[in-house]
C-alpha cells in the first residue's frame, strides 16, 4: 500500500535546474512538493498557479500543461491544473498523480529535452521560489486533528492527571476531533493573541473568570496530510487502502491558548483554544516522494493492546511510520532587531507517534464519515521521550518528566522558563514572537526530502 | 438588533397563492423561508435554483429576477441568485434581504400587480412544493454544535455524574464544539447506522472494545442557525451586532451513536459518534420573519452568574430568545408498514435554551475566529425541564429526573422502554425507524410561521 521505490527515487538523477542538486535544497527533483503561488502582476489582482518546488525556483504547472508538455491523454490532469487549489488534482487517481510526476521528473532532468530546450517557456513556466507569493494549497473543507503522540499525551495527562495520564481508550483508538476550517491559514500570515475567558486562579473556587487576552500562548509542532481521492457517506476506507487516498503532507501549527483551554474543554473537547488560527506550509509533499523514508509503524509494548482488526495492516505494522525530523525553532522581537538567528526549542520525529497516518485515515472514515479531496488531518503535536523532542511549551516548559528514570511527575504549574539569547525568558509566547516549524527526511543513499517550513509571528491581542 | 415589526408581519396580509392563506400552512407570506430546489427535468442533469416556499408551492427567484421583476436597482440580489446555493445571498448586507424580503412581500400579494399579472411567467417561476427535490440550501463550510439547554446538559450529566452534573464552565460560556460539515445531509436522506468502537460492558474493566454497528443509536432534536454576513480572522462580533450576521433558521437532526461517544469522547470531546451524519431541515426561514416570536431571554436564577459583559446585550435580554415550537415524532418500518401515523415523542422549545442565539455566536468569535456566509452553528439538543420535552432518547427512556421534586437522580443505565402502536419498544432508535423534526411558531393575532420537517430514517449498518 505505501509507494514502492522506483525511478523518481534514484540519488543520481540530477535537474537541469542547478540549485536543485544543492545536497542541503529541501526540494531535489526527488521531491516535487505541490503549491501555488499567485502569479498576478497587478496590484489587487490574483492569478493562482499550482506549482511543484526544484531547489530554488517554482515551476508553473499551467505553463508546462498548456504548451502540451504533459501528454496529450492526460486531459484530467490538464484540467485539474486549470483550477486555484490543488483540490481537483488531489482528487484523481493515484496513477494520474504517480504519471503527472515521473513526467515532471523528466521534463526536469536529461530523460527529456521537451521543457529545457524550449527557452520561452522555460522563462515563463520557472521562477524564483524567494519573493513568491504563496497561497493556501487547498481549500479545506475539514479539518480534523488528532492527539496521536502517546509522548504528547502522556506529558499533559500528567500535568492534569498524575496518577491516570493516559485514559483508557487512548492505546485502542486514535482519539481526535474536529477543528475549524476557516481559520486555517499559510505560513507567513501574522496571528493574533486570541482574547478569552481565564480564571484567575486554578479552578473557580480561586474566582470567576475574565474575559481578556490569553496569557498562556502556545504553539503546536504537528503533521498535516490532505485527502486525496474520497469516500462515499456511510462507507469506510479499509487500513490497506487508506494511503491511497492521501495526497500528501505539510507542516502545521496548531497555536493553542492554554488558559483559554483548560477553562473551557469540559465536557465537548478544546474550542476556542484552537480556532483561532491553525498555520500550514505552503509546500505539500506527495506520499510518494517519502517512500524512502517510510519505516516500521511504532512498536507496541508487551503491555499495549493489539489494534483491533480494522486498525491493523500487515504492510500498515512494516511501513506505516515515516522518518520524518521535525524542529520548532523561535525568534522574539528583540532577536530580530538585533540581528539573531532563530533558536532551535525542539525536535521530534514523526515516527515516534503511535499511531499511523493510514489508522488515522482509517479510524475517521470507521463510521461512514465521508472524506473529501483536500481535507486536512492533522497529527496532533509530535513529541518524542526526551525533553528535547517535546512539541509545545506545555511540555517543553514544564519541570515534569514522566519519562525520565525515575519518572519526574510535577503538578502542571511547575515550569522553568527557556531563556533566549537575548536574555528574555519564556514559559509561553511573548508577542512579536516567531514561530519557524521545519521537517525534514534524510537517509543514507537518497537525497535529502524537506517540506520547508511554517512561520508565524503572534501579534498583540485586540483590535 | 433584533427586527423591528414591519408590514412583512400584518396578519391580514393575503397572498393570491391561495394556499398561503391556509392557517394551519407553514408557509404564509410572512414566512418566506428559503431553500433550494433541483429544476432539472433531464434525469443526470442538475439546475438548483433558489426558491422561497408560499404555501404548498415554491417561487423560482432566478425566474422573477431574470424577468426584471426585482428592480434595476438590486444587481447585488440578481448576481446572488445565480448561485447554486444560499452563501451568497446570505453574504449580503441586511438592508438588501430585507428590501428583497419586503419586494417578495409586493410580488405575492395585492401590493403589486408585476407578477401575478404575468401568466407566462407565473407559469414557470411557480411551482408545486410536493415532488421538488430539495437540495442543501448551503454549502456549510464550518459547522459547530452548541449545548446550549441547562436542562439537556443536567439530565446528561446527572447519568455521568449524579453529584456534579453541570460543569463549573457551564453557566459562564456557551458550551460548544466543532462538528463535521462533509456528512451534513438534507432532510429525506437516509442514515446509516453506524459502525464503531464499543465496550462490552460500563468500562474497559468488563472487557477490550469490539468494533461492531452501533447498538444505543440516537437523534437529537436542534436548532440550527446559519451566518450571513461573516467576520474577518481577529475581529470579534459584538453581541449588539451579533444578529446582523445571522440569515435564518433551520431544523438539525444530529444523529448521535451514544455507545460509541462515551468510548471515545475523553479528553477531546465528540468524534465518530457525530460525524457519520447531520440532517438539516431544507427551508432557512429568515431571522427577519420571527420578529412577533422574539422573547426575553431564558431567566437567570438568582444563584447564577451574570453572563460577562462581552456576553450581555441589553436587547439580547429583552428579545434574544424565539418562542419556537419544537416537535419528534417516530414512525418504526412496521408503523409505516401497517399505515399508523407516526407518533409524537417530545415537544419543546427554543425559548427554553440556556444562551441565545447572539450569545452563541458572540462567544464563537470572540477568540477572533472568523464566521463565513452558510457556516451552521446549531443549538445542542432542545430540552425543557419536563419530562416531555427532552429532546433525545438518551434523555425520554431515562429513568432519573433531577428537573422532578424531589429529583429523581438515577444512573444512566436504568431506562424504561417507549411502547409504540403496534407494540414495538424502543430504548433507541432500531433500523427502519424514521425521525421526524418539526418546527413552528404561533401567537395570537399573527399568522403561524413554520419550519416545515427534517426526516431521516436509520438504514442498518453495514455495506
Amino acid at each position: 500500500m505505501s509507494y514502492p521505490l522506483d525511478d523518481t527515487h534514484d540519488p543520481k538523477l540530477k535537474s537541469w535546474v542547478e540549485s536543485a542538486n544543492d545536497p542541503a535544497t529541501d526540494f531535489p527533483v526527488q521531491n516535487l512538493p505541490f503549491c501555488v503561488a499567485d502569479r498576478a502582476e497587478e496590484p489587487g489582482e490574483t492569478d493562482p498557479r499550482i506549482c511543484v518546488a526544484i531547489g530554488d525556483q517554482l515551476l508553473d504547472l499551467l505553463e508546462v500543461s498548456s504548451a502540451g508538455l504533459l501528454g496529450a491523454d492526460d486531459g484530467d490532469i490538464a484540467m485539474a491544473l486549470q483550477f486555484e487549489t490543488l483540490d481537483d488534482l488531489a482528487s484523481l487517481p493515484t496513477d494520474d498523480r504517480r504519471r503527472l510526476r515521473m513526467r515532471l521528473v523528466e521534463l526536469l532532468t536529461d530523460k527529456s529535452d521537451d521543457l529545457r530546450s524550449d527557452e520561452e517557456l522555460v522563462g515563463v513556466a520557472l521562477f524564483p521560489r524567494a519573493g513568491a507569493e504563496l497561497l493556501l494549497p487547498f481549500e479545506v473543507r475539514d479539518y480534523t486533528d488528532f492527539y496521536a503522540s502517546v509522548y504528547h499525551a502522556t506529558n499533559v495527562g500528567s500535568m492534569f492527571r498524575p496518577d491516570n495520564p493516559i485514559l483508557p481508550n487512548y492505546k485502542w483508538l486514535p482519539v481526535g476531533y474536529h477543528g475549524r476550517a476557516s481559520s486555517i491559514v499559510i505560513s507567513g500570515s501574522p496571528v493574533r493573541r486570541p482574547m478569552g475567558q481565564l480564571l484567575p486562579g486554578a479552578t473557580i473556587e480561586d474566582g470567576p473568570p475574565a474575559f481578556g487576552p490569553c496569557k498562556l500562548m502556545d504553539y503546536e509542532l504537528e503533521v498535516g496530510f490532505y485527502v486525496g481521492r474520497g469516500n462515499e457517506l456511510g462507507r469506510s476506507i479499509p487500513i490497506d487502502k487508506a494511503e491511497e487516498h492521501i495526497f500528501g503532507l505539510c507542516l502545521v501549527n496548531d497555536w493553542s491558548a492554554r488558559d483559554i483551554q483548560k477553562w473551557e474543554y469540559q465536557p465537548l473537547g478544546p474550542f476556542l483554544a484552537k480556532s483561532f488560527a491553525t498555520s500550514v506550509s505552503p509546500f505539500v509533499v506527495p506520499l510518494e516522494a517519502l517512500t524512502p523514508y517510510r519505516c516500521r509503524a511504532m512498536e507496541r509494548s508487551s503491555d499495549d493492546p493489539r489494534p483491533l482488526p480494522h486498525l491493523t495492516g500487515d504492510m500498515d505494522r512494516e511501513t506505516g511510520g515515516i522518518d520524518l525530523k521535525l524542529e520548532v525553532l523561535l525568534a522574539s522581537a528583540e532577536m530580530r532587531k538585533k540581528g539573531i538567528d532563530p533558536i532551535r526549542l525542539s525536535s521530534g520525529n514523526l515516527k515516534d507517534m503511535y499511531w499511523t497516518i493510514a489508522q488515522m485515515l482509517t479510524h475517521h472514515s470507521s463510521n461512514g464519515c465521508n472524506m473529501r479531496p483536500g481535507d486536512l488531518l492533522a497529527s496532533g503535536t509530535v513529541s518524542g521521550p526526551k525533553r528535547e523532542s517535546r512539541g509545545c511549551l506545555l511540555e517543553l516548559t514544564w519541570d515534569g518528566d514522566p519519562f525520565a528514570n525515575p519518572p519526574v511527575s510535577k503538578p502542571g504549574s511547575a515550569r522553568t522558563p527557556l531563556k533566549l539569547p537575548t536574555g528574555e525568558e519564556r514559559k509561553f509566547l511573548a508577542d512579536g514572537d516567531e514561530v519557524i516549524l521545519r521537517g525534514y527526511c534524510e537517509r543514507d543513499g537518497f537525497r535529502r526530502v524537506g517540506f520547508g517550513e511554517c512561520r508565524g509571528v503572534v501579534l498583540p491581542a485586540g483590535d
